[in-house]
């Protein structure tokens, strides 16, 4: 594969810089020049720092310089928040003193149109010619919170930055990456590292995401994307994330019109088709989020938890019944296993509180009014005698009591040492005293008991995916050469076949007696098409005689096709007709492959007929991936029951469809973009063990 | 309609009482029967308290009474807190003493099985018997914030009891009503009015909205639901909220098979069809939540809006450009319109920040930094040019700003005053003084940027659903006597048609010549089926001929269709055979009726064929609604595209479609339990014009 330039080991010197010249910076805490010095005064930054200023000599109290040039060392990292109109300047600076990677905070390129993109490329000229690399322009810089490196406007990240955690935060937005840090002061959410990509001149999500796959400090990686111009490098660098088994969560907007209208007034991204981003990130393990909290919980629990869960069991601990229906309804609809629990745990509940529902979930019931000892013991017994990996537990308004609180943040701290491995998942009403106690002891802790269950269930499903086969998969095919312009039906199906797609027994004729001589070999009754380059719709021509049943049928049927496609297409080559056996039965899908500007080729699997026309019941993968991804790719559609045998019919032979669209996806990712789209339609499934035919096919070079 | 005893002034004495006996009144603290005096001596409860205990003549300061019957003056509501084996007598002095309500805490009833079901009877019997209405057994009792009625053994309703709000809620579970007021201690979530229903031996979730339904104080009704008994009854008291324009959000737990077999195990409530709670749902516009954050969430903002918004328009303004396209996604997805913002208003922000976003989500960008004005202006602008009904604001973290935050209290202070129509959603980080100020403006303020949208989304359907006609509509039909046995497709389709559902066109006859007269007369190609009661599948025993093309053909067709009858199924009564035009074109949809023993007849609807076998594609309402509730439903399903004219079709007759499930529920609703089902399948609507046809039918009488 590629490797799109994903060099982490070039972004060093921007994460992990030596040394950092601040051109413009400034005593003037007005402007955004003075504020990255203000900052790494006091954040534990041990490498060299120079201002550099025209006019003053000192800065903030650090000798500074007129000109980056006039620094005495190397600088790794050239911080620039200068006006536009000194931009260029700066960097010529920069390339000219040996500066290894810049950060670009001023505005006014890509993001106002035409003359600023000629402005932005300029600037990507320069740092590509000096080997720098480049963070922005118009970005909020990044934070490093693991060795102080705090290269950013924003004020959030002042004095008392927060220590540092296990989550890097990747934003396409300046004001996200911000806010990102606010919230994260009311929980355990804490960063190694937050990087805003603004115009993306030349770093972008995709670098951040390769960086800190390879990055030991960081375990989870959240990411903001507004939008992607190059599918693939990310889609590289998503698969490096999960190679090292550090799950990503996501927040993509622009999911619907009047967000893409928003997005396209807000930055100069492209948005890409959002049904393409979804099927990348089930693709590669990515959990899209779609809300902010949604977002910030799912990175919590991953951070927080000690490890996946190994299994997709769940046990429910609630102080109200009811409150633990509503945590199974979700666990059940999230795809997790309420599993019942074991009979030594039941009748150990039982013994406590005769009429407690001890199923799963394991209601206490209101007895721990008088006996608050109950609970702390279903809670041990059902990580103990339950077996489960992970426990949710409901406790009412404990964690703000100011007599049971303090005593079960001890409960929960004991618990999680004599049951190290399991994950621990609590909700409840309660104080920022409770929460840093849970938070400290490696529980997680949730206000919504709902969101407890999320978490897991989230949590379970990054291990099902780390554990699947990776979706890139084996070397690629050698690119068979397209034709030049439209290719023929029988032509199209020849490649597909050489391509390891099954496609119908068939023979081209060029006469009466060769189709009728054809159609004796092949068996009665056959269907006889026209062929040619020139005609992509038969059908609506009258190029398509089906069930044809004896050889002077088919013989008729051959001068009678090919005189209605010579009178309606007189410009059309003809070359001759296609004569195959019908094929009865089986179920008929669609394979389809639409080569993207921005993802590359995309393979589109859906059931045919009315399913796609009237319920758009159809799924997407990036190209290439094999047979395993195809079949959850099948699993996904609504109308699955059809082709798993509804109606008292026979179940269809998944295998040979799923090994028909890993041999597409191959296929369409060797061509790459000299493929701009085909269509396989109908493709049958057979029942089980029979295979699968292409009863049609189109090509269509780019 | 019935009345289903919903008998709103009986509760009178229950929710508004001059005088409350407590029989087990305790000073001992430790237990229950000491509780409600405790909480009542401090609540404002300006009635009569009189503490019965047959060992004290002093109770908690009070005089007390050895029996209820030694009170002087009359008693409306009795609390009784007794040990299960002294609950018969205390209810039946409670009777002799004339007690119009009493509240029953003691446990040990119908939710530990059969012995305590029969217990439970007598009690109810007594009631009864007394004129007294009974909340309970096994309840927690209520909470009126508005009198100071404070009959509940739950602590959390101590010293310092919130002050009245206008949410009234009703939980099956007693632990969930304290939890309820517990969030609410968080944000401005103020009840009037706390209900728990326990085992519901009298009082029941739907007497309670009924009740909240004419109650003045409350404008919002909360509903946890875990199942229901007598589903035309919670209906019936639905209509009346709904006639009173009170939003209603319900939690309804146990949608999944974990979550029904936890109910099971926590109460005595049957759980019913989940489904078919929805379709209630749907029918009488109540919000159904799936999370405790949702519920609490919705029904703050039903509170806390001056009124519902006057259409779908919403306006969004936001400080990161990439959480208003959040947002934007999010209300596009919920069915709001993200109308572009008026060139005027666009201008306006245009001239302040010339690179702002002023499509709508208007986003004033990082520049607010320099100047908090062009905030402070730009959500003027939104709604005094913009025109929009909701503006929803994302505002970062300002609510936690020591300077900024004061500042914006007071700005949307003003704006609410301003604007005193419109819905202010304010969503951002924030501290208890920016909420509390925010609140008391009454504006909506939120975490998530996102649920501000979900509430903006959530009050416009309450307001769609009161403005759509009711959903029972008109007298229901004289129900017309059913067979007493199974009934054969002639009898069932004759009634149908006399239910205004209209058929195809057919005759009745009984022998070949009759046969092909009839053919003759519909006119060729006809179909011929066997006409028997005791035949309902009839193509599996060779009973029907399709397409009969010639009155030869018919006249064979008569002999062999009742040769075969006849072969196959010796025993049955054969009545002859039914001729019919063949219809072709049109849509083969199915229209059924499933009599359910807590909701009473509920109406199906689907797309005929592999739609309803693969998908599952159909919705539900209860019977009887009007044309207007089944077009909603027909838009429920996922295939719509199909009755629309998908695949250059042309569009289905949906008029006529809607008028045979009005009709068809008014006929299952007259007959009520006599009817256990009934399927029209298929039913197929032709295109826009010409009507629809039942083209077979099945009446399965109780």
């Amino acid at each position: 594969m590629p490797d799109f330039r994903l060099d982490a080991a070039s972004l060093l010197p921007l994460f992990r810089p030596s040394s950092i010249a601040v051109i413009g910076a400034s005593a003037d805490a007005g402007k955004l020049g003075s504020i990255p010095l203000i900052h790494m005064k006091t954040s534990g930054f041990h490498g060299a720092l120079y201002p550099v200023n025209p006019k003053a000599p000192v800065v903030q109290g650090l000798p500074a310089f007129r000109n980056i040039l006039d620094v005495p060392g190397p600088v790794d990292l050239a911080i620039i928040s200068v006006p536009e109109a000194q931009v260029m300047a700066a960097m010529r600076d920069c390339a000219r003193k040996g500066v290894r990677a810049v950060i670009l905070f001023t505005s006014g390129f890509a993001e106002i149109g035409a003359a600023g993109a000629q402005a932005q490329e300029e600037i990507k000229a320069i740092a590509r010619d000096a080997g720098m690399r480049l963070l922005g322009p118009n970005c909020m810089g990044l934070i490093n919170f693991t060795n102080g490196v705090v290269a950013t406007f924003h004020l959030a990240f002042g004095p008392g930055l927060a220590p540092p955690g296990r989550i890097g935060l990747i934003s396409q937005s300046g004001a996200f990456g911000g806010l990102a840090y606010q919230v994260a002061q009311d929980r355990k959410l804490a960063y190694s590292l937050i990087l805003t990509t603004g115009n993306e001149g030349d770093i972008d999500v995709a670098d951040g995401i390769a960086y800190l796959a390879e990055d030991p400090e960081t375990a989870v990686i959240l990411l903001y994307i507004e939008g992607c111009r190059d599918g693939a490098k990310l889609s590289h660098a998503l698969a490096r994330a999960r190679a090292r088994r550090k799950p990503v969560v996501c927040i993509k907007v622009g999911r619907t019109e009047a967000g893409i209208a928003a997005v396209q007034s807000h930055t100069a991204a492209l948005t890409g088709a959002d049904e393409i981003f979804d099927a990348m990130f089930r693709q590669y393990g990515v959990y899209r989020a779609s809300t902010m909290e949604e977002f910030f919980d799912i990175g919590y629990a991953a951070a927080q938890a000690p490890e996946l869960p190994r299994d997709d069991r769940i046990g429910i601990v609630t102080v109200s019944g009811g409150v633990g229906v509503l945590m199974a309804d979700t666990a059940a609809a999230r795809g997790l296993d309420v599993a019942p629990a074991s009979p030594k745990l039941q009748d150990g509940v039982r013994a406590m509180v005769p009429f407690a529902a001890t199923r799963n979930p394991i209601d206490v019931t209101g007895q721990i009014v008088g006996d608050m000892g109950i609970l702390d013991r279903t809670l041990e017994m059902t990580l103990a005698d339950g077996g489960y990996p992970s426990l949710a537990a409901f406790i009412g308004s404990i964690g703000r009591s100011p007599v049971n609180g303090p005593r079960y943040m001890e409960v929960f701290a004991r618990l999680r040492r004599s049951h190290p491995r399991a994950l621990l998942a609590v909700a409840c009403l309660h104080n920022p005293e409770f929460r840093a106690a849970l938070d400290a002891a490696g529980c997680l802790l949730f206000d919504e008991p709902t969101h407890a269950i999320r978490a897991i269930a989230a949590l379970v499903n990054f291990r099902r995916g780390f554990d699947a086969p990776p979706p890139l998969s084996g070397e690629l095919p050698a690119a068979e050469p397209l034709p030049a312009g439209p290719c023929d039906e029988a032509t199209a199906l020849a490649m597909l076949q050489r391509a390891g797609i099954p496609v119908m027994t068939h023979r081209v004729v060029h006469s009466a007696a060769e189709a009728a001589e054809a159609a004796a070999a092949l068996g009665l009754p056959v269907v006889l098409k026209i062929v040619s380059p020139d005609i992509a719709h038969k059908t609506d021509i009258g190029g398509v005689a089906l069930d044809l049943t004896s050889t002077d049928a088919v013989r008729r049927a051959f001068d009678e096709v090919t005189a209605r496609a010579a009178a309606a297409r007189p410009e059309a080559r003809l070359s001759g007709c296609l004569v195959a056996a019908m094929v009865t039965g089986g179920v008929e899908t669609i394979l389809g492959v639409q080569y993207d500007p921005v993802f590359g080729p995309v393979v589109m699997f859906g059931l045919g007929g009315v399913f796609v026309e009237a319920l758009k019941d159809v799924t997407f993968r990036l190209a290439p991936f094999g047979e395993e991804e195809a079949l959850r790719m099948i699993g996904e559609l609504r109308g699955l029951a059809v082709l798993r045998g509804a109606r008292g019919r026979p179940p269809a032979d998944l295998e040979a469809l799923a090994a028909a669209l890993a041999a597409l996806s191959r296929f369409a990712a060797a061509q790459g973009p000299a493929l701009r789209s085909l269509d396989i339609n109908p493709f049958v499934v057979l029942p089980q063990g029979k295979g699968a035919l292409a009863l049609d096919a189109v090509i269509v070079p780019a």
